[in-house]
Order: structure tokens, then sequence, then C-alpha cells
């Protein structure tokens, strides 16, 4: 029994998510789907990836994931059904996929292409209701992958930052803000301990602010309202403040640099 | 194999989504739940009209939509069951139901008046949990119609804005902004047509701004960043910016006027 | 057939709570799960509580409820499975359990302490995914309670504030601020009918403006606009204003006193 998931930048404050379960319901009765996220920040598809990357592992093998962040709706852009050794990615090939499918092990991809498995009417501004969620329904009742459009390679595009060192200083960057405020950056486990080797404690500066810490394992490592670096769920360097609103603390966002250095 | 969708304008920051499906689930084990949509604004039955209007005819034949769009909640307001050609229909008689009524076949309406199909307390606040979630569930479970309560002629009441002509000007209204910030305007395309036979290029007027353009297919006919008026989702005339929002940027929100221009 | 339903802090905008639904399906694959809420205030203990207080009982019988409102994640704090006469609770023993289980009837606790049922790999701060979930996925398919950890007295420790008497005034506490904007006061029908036998009308005096009324029943006892206090679905006395905003118009927020004086 597989599941379909959905990850979207929809929100929840419309009924264009519910109406996409429609579709697939309407299609594959017995269909079981999950939300995975909706709050993907509008046309934002790094973020889109990164709530992937850091998601599919935990679902069974063979789920199908859809997603839908695409601000190339409407263009002629691709659309795809990527499947992989563990899962089945269905959405818009603008990245979005990218580092889950570099994850797992690629096997198959086709082009949406065929009109044969998307709504009778396909809108110009809602793919995720006239082409993604019918294609999911049609793979998990057991349409071939082949039948959906011509095979094609599949070539990671997402750009992603990623760290630079300036001379004693690391410049990294802000991938997102979560819920609790917490600060996830493009800094792996590995380009730190390449960059500081001997774990000397760092200083992370912001824009108007700065602390000063050992990279903890959790946010119960510092006192109540103190800042903490930390390899969080999302498997980059997390900054918190213990049950406190980093983002809101360090005024930090989507985007901005902090300067990290050896103490 | 029939489903119960929810909509309502409660949000999803309180437990009063939750406990409607844990009544349903109480009484009806084996239904199945779909959220609509749980970001009407409150108390905006417009809005909660349109979202089932754009919605329902993406759900399977025979599903059972429960609406709480419902400022009257604790007066003497009625509450309905109604069944058209396609589907059936459970909350206030507010007018909440009206475009779809309209749209697909009437067939039945009944007041949910008897006590034996409700929770045994009402209480006169949560009328979700104490009488339209349960009703819902029995009907499910394959109650009767009539049990609910005495047969009602349904008249449409839904007082929803129309565009108006003035002079060379046609004023439309802002009915709802999404999550992205598009705006939808009351105005069809059918309306449109007849006041602009000749597809003469528009000029659209906000309080401090305005733009001139033809009505589009999609975002993606116009450059990133740019405006664009398109017949949408919603099956009304939505103006948008390409990957920006465009309520934030013409300052736009529900039930403001736009005044429309031929070129 | 019984149910799995979340209630956390995590919001929506992440994949927290799609995440901990992988892990439990992974596991359970027939499991239902039900959100319950996930708009807890961050770390807002009581909050949580209250909101599985006022919701547990609409539930099925033999409903396990996990719940993640944690400030002490990654710390020394201990994590629960309790059995009542109704239900099971699953989540950290900080008193986010202590209402339910004082009104239903306790029947065992357990430690969730053996690494069996848990994620091979547990990370520091998101016990949610690597304890909870998987803890109730696995009592959903049968494990034993004893095999989760060594039995536990279980001692209530919610610290909920009650309504305190100043001379001719009720100092009374708010509990929490809904989705419309309604007040929900600590203040319960017990503790007001032995102050106030006499149902004199009562003046609620806010920060910068106050009303005074009877207890009312239900919003629709008070015209458009007006303000209402009345004992709402959270069992507590509630003030509302009539398809209005209550915390809104009297700025007023979690936390905060409402004076209660007879008329």
């Amino acid at each position: 029994m597989s599941l379909i998931t959905l990850t979207t930048d929809f929100g929840l404050c419309d009924s264009y998510v519910g109406v996409m379960k429609g579709v697939i319901l309407s299609i594959a009765p017995t269909a079981r789907i999950v939300d995975l996220c909706h709050g993907i920040p509008p046309q934002d598809i790094v973020a889109g990836a990164l709530a992937l990357d850091q998601s599919t592992s935990f679902f069974p093998a063979g789920t199908i994931h859809v997603a839908v962040v695409d601000p190339g709706v409407g263009s002629a852009r691709t659309t795809v059904i990527i499947e992989t050794e563990r899962a089945t990615y269905i959405g818009p090939d603008n990245g979005l996929f990218d580092l889950v499918v570099q994850r797992e092990r690629f096997k198959h991809a086709v082009e949406l292409k065929y009109p044969r498995y998307r709504l009778p009417v396909v809108s110009a501004t809602f793919h995720g209701r006239d082409i993604f969620a019918p294609a999911a329904a049609h793979r998990f009742s057991g349409v071939p992958m082949d039948d959906f459009g011509p095979a094609m390679d599949y070539l990671p595009k997402l750009k992603l930052t990623h760290p630079l060192p300036h001379g004693e200083t690391l410049q990294v960057h802000i991938l997102r803000v979560d819920h609790f405020g917490n600060i996830v950056t493009d800094l792996t486990p590995s380009v730190l301990s390449a960059w500081n080797p001997d774990t000397t404690p760092l200083t992370f500066e912001f824009l108007h602010s700065n602390f000063t810490g050992v990279v903890s394992t959790t946010y119960a490592d510092v006192p109540e309202g103190a800042p903490v670096a930390y390899f969080g769920s999302s498997g980059r360097l997390e900054i918190a403040i213990r049950n406190g609103n980093a983002a809101g603390f360090f005024k930090a966002a989507r985007g901005f640099s902090v300067a990290v250095k050896k103490w």
C-alpha cells in the first residue's frame, strides 16, 4: 500500500490543496494522501527542495511525492515523473527534486507530456490540479511510467548557495526560517569540519548583533533565552534561541548572510 | 465509497476542525474526510460560497460537503441538508450553498431540525461540532434525508456583488485575495465580453496605481514582476503580479473596487 | 479500529508534522491519523493542555493522542505513555496531559525509555519524529505498554492560573485567544457561581476599556459588534464580540488579566 504526499507553496487559506485531493480521490478512490507541507514560501524552489530532502526518507518506500512550487506555471517549462530506487516524484522540472534524487538512486524519468492522463481541460494557471494530481493518481493506480510521456535524462538543476570563505570568515547563507524562528543555513557538517578542524568556538555575526559558542547538540545545551548553533533535522547548521525566536531576535530572513569567525 | 469534505472559517490554530473530525469518526468510523478549506475569512459567506463553487466539481459524485461559515450561530437561523444531482451539502442556510446549488441540479432539501441525529448536548456556539458533523456522519452511514427534519424549498439567497457600468467605466469588486496575493473579482467572462466585445485592451485602476493590458491566459504571458489580468481557476477575472503579490502591490483588499476602462 | 491524533506547536509552515505522519505510516500502514491542532503557541503547555481537554472526549474510545509541546526537548525531561479508561496519551511528561488525565480515569503510565521502539537514530531536537511518532505507531500495532519502559506513577503537574478574588474584584486570566479573537479565561462555572451566587450583571475591565453584561449563552444574545461573555466550548468563561474580534478590540492577549466586578 503506497501513499501520495503533497508539498506546495499554496498555503492553506484557499481551497487549492483540497481540490488537488478531490482530483486524486476521483481517479484513485483508495489513495491515502498525506500533507507534507504547504507552507513553502511562494515560488521558493530551494525551500521546497529542502523540505523534500529532510522528509522523504521518513516515508515508506514506494511513496509518490507530488510537489508544486512552480514559478514557471503556464510557460513552456517541463513537467516530470521521476523514479528513484525508493520513491516517485511528480512536479515541475525546476530543481525541486534535485536534492532527493541526488540522495536516492535515480532510476527513470519521463516528461509528463501526453494528454491522456491529465484532466480533460488543462488550465494555464493550476497545473497542480490539472496535470500533477491526475498523474499521481494514475501512477498510484498502476499506469506505467512510459504511458505519461517520453523518457528523459534527469539533470539536477537546483541553484543552491554554498558557504564562502573570505579570509578568516566563512560567509554562510540563510536558506529558511522555520515556524519557531529557527534559522537554517547552508552550512553542512563536512564543510564546517574542513574549515574548522580544531572545533574552535565560533562567533556568528548577524547584521546588528552576534554571539559566540561551540556547535551544540540541542537547545537544552544552553540556558533559556540563549542563542545556540547546532546541526538540526535539516542536516545543516541551524541557529535557534532556546524557547525563543532567533529570526526575530537577530532580524534575520531567508537570503541573508551570517559571518562565521573562529573565536 | 463517498467522502466528507469540510470547509470552515475556523482556521487551523485551534482544535475546532480536529474536534469535528472526532465527532464524524465516532459515528462513522469508515468515513474519509478531506479538508477543502479552513481559511475562509471569519463570517465571510461570499468567500465560502466561492470556495465551494470552484472546488466541488473536482470531487467524486456523492461527496458530502459540510461547510460552516455561520455568523448567525446560536440565533434562530435555519440549518439544512441539500441534495443536488451530484452531491450533498450540510450547513447553515445563509447563502453558502447557493452558487453550487444553482450550478448543479437541485433535488431535495430538509431542515436539520430533529434532535435525534445531533449530539446529545447541543451548545449555542459550536454547531459545526454538535449539529453539522453528526449530520454528515449519519447521512454518510445511510440515514435517509427525511429523518433529519421536514422538507423545505431551497431558495438561493447569496448576496453577490455584480460589476456596475458607469459611463465608460466598468466598476468591478474584489471578492477574495488568495494566498499568493492574487485578486479575484466579480467579473465573469460573459459580462466582460458583453461590455467589451472588441477585446480592446483595458486599463485597471486601483486606488493609487493602475496598469493596462489585454486579458491574458496565464502569468507567464507577462514578464516577471509585471501585472496580469486573466480568467483563473475561480472562473472570474483575477489580477496577479507574475511571481509577486498583487494585493500587496496595489494595496487592494476584499470589498474594494477596481475601475476598468477601455484603453 | 482506533485513531491516532496529533497535537503540536509545530505550525503547518514546515514539514515537521508531515514527517511525523510518514514515520507513523511506515510502522503502522493502516493507522488513521487526525490532526487535532498544530497551532498551539510555541512552548505554551497550558494551551496544549486546554486543547486536549476540550477535544478528546469527542474522539472514539481507544484513540491514541500524541501531543508535542516540549520546551524541554533534548534535556533530561521524562517522556510518557499514559492510559486512561478512555484513551492513550503520548508525549513529554510536562503537564500537557494533566487536565485530560484528571477528567478521565487514570489506569497506567510507563516511561518511554527503552530504545527498541524509537527510530534507530534519535536526534536531540525532534523527538516528535524519533520517539513519539514511533511509540504511537507501535502501540497502535499492539505492542504492550510495559514493553516501552518502566511503569511510573503519573503525577499531575500543570501549573494553571486560577481566578483571584481581591475585595470586590475577581481577577481572571486569559489562557488563550482563538482564531476569531475570542478570549478564553480561567473562570469556570463553579467558581463564578460561588463568587456571584445572585448572578448580578458583571463589568469586565480590560486595560483600556470595559463592558457590562450578564453571562449569556451565545453570541446571538447581543447585537452585531457588541461584546458578550459566555461559557463556550472550552468550558471556561469566554469573551467575544459578535462577528468581531474581541482580542483585537480589547487589546488583550494570553497572560493578561481581566478585572471582573459586580455591577
